[in-house]
């Protein structure tokens, strides 16, 4: 036991970025289930840990929280090592420049429309055309580059892809469909396979 | 001259960030003027630059692009020290977790309604009402958060200071009124004299 919690909500993308990077670095945690459905995270209680009341949140082991579920991977990976990030400072910069992008650019658009669609059951005609618009955008920025990397950072394994595979890889949930991408599709695979997954 | 490139949109808070912290650490850079408005970030000459047709887009000594406000000031910050990143793992995990809420709670609604009201002249009845709520939100926790404390990330200016004032004191640009936050009011004027900047 390394003596971390993770309040976390199973169905989240963002909480399982950090299970996965805890899983990989070899760490113990107690994860404590905090549904957002059921407004778990928007009690007092959890407001006091997170005044943002969002999920993923990370308590130290001395106790301290820290949200941000990029933030948190950064943290881990900084502390326990593992390789996830790398040494030089502009293919790290590289990698912070693809977690910023996954928050703006990304997880806005893919994760929140899988979230209205699977989640909330909008139908389609109620869901602003914008999102769809923007997911795709960023799943052919995605293609772009792997077309031409083995990883989205570069050719190493990173905090990078733990990030863009935690919705990319459920991204059909959202009505994306991923046949259109072939090189996120075999990446997502890839990834997968490091992070010892069934495919979604 | 440090032989740096950042192409930039000087009306953009998130290219200002790149500005200030460059000016900040003593490094010389060539500013290359790149007006979004006019269409200059969505040419396919600044698309090989940075194929998500955004400022800022630093260009290193090597001739390297990185893009992402972000990302590209922990570059500068951690390549050149100045001390603008915490060395304790804890601490500069704050200013990570505040660099990403910036970027996914802040800027979208507070800097995204500065645009639309102040730079594309929209009338207010024509912004989606969410952009206010949100960004009213945002102000709230940052309150809370100078109420105790006197730089956002804890008693030390840091990089999360420049992030989020870049927008934070345009705010009014938005409609947002900063009399309602006097804390973060008092905060805006410590960090635009530790930049060494007029008031907006």
């Amino acid at each position: 036991m390394s003596g971390y919690k993770v309040y976390g909500d199973s169905v989240s993308g963002n909480c399982l970025k950090v299970k996965w990077t805890a899983d990989l670095l070899g760490l113990g945690y107690e994860w404590i289930e905090t549904s957002v459905l059921s407004g778990e995270t928007r009690t007092p209680e959890f407001r006091a840990l997170n005044p943002a009341g969002q999920v993923p949140v990370l308590i130290t082991v001395k106790g301290k929280a820290l949200a941000q579920s990029n933030a948190i991977i950064l943290y881990l990976a900084e502390k326990h090592g593992g390789g996830l990030i790398p040494d030089k400072d502009f293919a790290r910069a590289k990698v912070y420049e693809w977690l910023f992008w996954e928050q703006y650019s990304h997880e806005p658009y893919i994760a929140v429309r899988r979230f209205l669609k699977a989640y909330l059951k909008k139908p389609d005609d109620e869901i602003d055309p914008k999102l769809t618009e923007r997911g795709l955008a960023a799943l052919l920025r995605m293609e772009i580059q792997l077309t031409d990397e083995e990883f989205v950072a570069g050719p190493d394994f990173t905090l990078a892809d733990i990030a863009l595979v935690a919705y990319t890889r459920v991204a059909h949930e959202g009505g994306f469909d991923l046949s259109a991408f072939p090189a996120v599709k075999a990446w997502v695979r890839r990834v997968e396979k490091r992070l010892d997954l069934e495919a979604a």
